[in-house]
């Protein structure tokens, strides 16, 4: 029965259409590398709202309209949002739904959460379960830090083995019709522990379940990295790149430059940042602004996106429990021109 | 394309079978009127482990054990596990399936969560990306009251309204073949806010959310109670299940002794459990273990099953945010003799 399902990817019979995407980032974000390519640079990281959180709750609204907008596209056209954040109980989703007279399927991947959203709306697509459908994902360095590791006021100094969370917001819409790239295939990840206990150290925890989905998604279509014009990982950093870097080579998969993380590239490598960015955000903002506009160009045509999560609470930090990762991957290529 | 969409409610071709459910709760509710129906009662909250979060972790362990041994099903022939919890970060549900080699989606619905991935697994199935997926959620009165409200210590005296935090899990394993009830629709509710502030007046929160999506199924398919057996909701309890009784009279649906709650029968009525359960757990044990056997014997033959959920983290309550709601729904009924 389940005849789209080989191994743990699933391959889409009628690809949904990314028919627009939107992302907006903070002042940090903005500053980096990376920053024109970004539909809104956000100047005040509070969005002009009276803390953080509801600051990212304002950015992550901002999007949606503009997002919206972009495929001049309105809500009540909308089938399904499907999103997650960092923050306990996705506040930042559930609140932003809460203005939209659109059903909300609440989902939580830690990082690797825009890009679960984008495999789970492929399958509502596909599936024949809807029209048009909204992903969103956010993050935040504020809310993040005070959330899972200690309060910015404290003036912690880093480990350098530490990751910056991306303050910024990634939607993508996805529908039949006006797209130049569809999501073609699906891999669901699992959850790999090999034991990391240190909570900064997030690119090693997530390394292993980055490799684990990749070498899967090879072996369920009989590909390898010849098939694809880049492999990019979410919030692996410098560090968890390295090691994903090795981890490949040990299966004898060789990627060369092909394998690119978002993380690693927003920030520009600055030391300021620690192994470089982290959060939701990192791909959410980097595949709709950065690869997506490469593969519409032509400069790419098959790319896949690999989102990484890092599986802690501050509650399972505390209670001695190592940081289990998952990854969560889909292919986005170009619609071939009739 | 989205043949299978109406409003907000999906319609399965290949409705998938609960080939197997289980359930395990804590000693509160094992006393409960229904203690009896439940698989396992532990008579240790913590299952003889060192907190109450282990605990709660070692029940769902245990639990999925059982749900698979039950369908004499092993582990490996498991496509997919979809799952969730209250803990921030989803720490049980991550945990838990850090023991399994099966691909896992993390997904938060507040105490709807059971409901919400009964739903995606339905699509998953009837889509063709599986033939076997495992739901579960959890819940925890010592983890939740610790971490939503205030710590057990601190012996805090409730208020009337406030509802008790069902200690328990639910699994749900749906397949192909050998099932005596099956998924034949759900409806993917949205966040509806009418504004209610105390954290602990959920029921209320959650009321109309619950109506809000019970009309929109019946309108949806041109059903109404007359259509049902029972209409079953997920942990409004007692103060709230007045409310969605009024909403649904205010709109002419009257449901008189169809309608019943999860969280108003658990405890029965107890004054010492406040307006009654609430949980991820409440609806996850009672619809596997109270109410599929009553479809099985031929008491019941169709029945709306609305999962509820109250939208709020400790962060939203200190930044005086309301609480808004969620709730989904599927349709679980006998499959019919060949």
């Amino acid at each position: 029965m389940a005849e789209k399902l080989q191994g743990q990817t699933i391959s889409y019979k009628n690809p949904p259409h990314i028919i627009a995407h939107g992302s907006i980032v903070g002042p940090e974000e903005g500053k980096g590398p990376l920053g024109d390519s970004f539909d809104l640079v956000c100047e005040d990281v509070k969005c002009e709202e009276k803390t953080w959180e509801k600051g990212e709750k304002k950015m992550v609204a901002d999007l949606i309209e503009l997002t919206l907008g972009k495929a001049s596209i309105s809500a009540s056209d909308v089938d399904f949002l499907i999103a997650g954040d960092l923050l306990d109980q996705i506040i930042t989703a559930n609140f932003v739904s809460r203005d939209y007279d659109i059903p909300f399927l609440g989902i939580y991947g830690a990082c690797s959460t825009a890009v679960e959203a984008l495999a789970l709306g492929s399958m509502k697509m596909d599936g024949g379960y809807a029209d048009c459908i909204l992903c969103f994902a956010s993050s935040n360095y504020q809310t993040a830090e005070r959330q899972f590791r200690t309060p910015l006021e404290y003036g912690v100094q880093y480990t350098g083995n530490n990751q910056w969370t991306v303050t910024g917001a990634g939607a993508y819409l996805l529908g039949w019709i006006g797209g130049k790239v569809w999501i073609t295939h699906s891999t669901i990840g699992k959850v790999i522990d090999l034991g990391i206990k240190d909570a900064n150290d997030m690119g090693a925890a997530m390394a292993p379940a980055a490799a684990d989905t990749i070498l899967q998604h090879f072996t369920d279509l009989n590909r390898g990295p010849q098939d694809y014009d880049m492999i990019i990982t979410g919030d692996l950093a410098g560090i968890g790149k390295k090691i994903l870097t090795s981890l490949l080579e040990e299966k004898n998969i060789k990627t060369g430059n092909k394998l690119q993380d978002c993380g690693a590239m927003i920030f520009g490598g600055k030391k300021k940042y620690g192994a470089g960015g982290s959060g939701c955000a990192a791909s959410a903002v980097i595949i709709g602004s950065v690869i997506i506009p490469q593969i519409i160009s032509g400069k790419l045509n098959r790319v896949l996106v690999i989102g990484t999560g890092a599986l802690l609470s501050p509650l399972s930090v505390l209670q001695n429990e190592s940081v289990p990762g998952i990854a969560h991957a889909v292919v986005i290529e170009k619609i071939p021109e009739e």
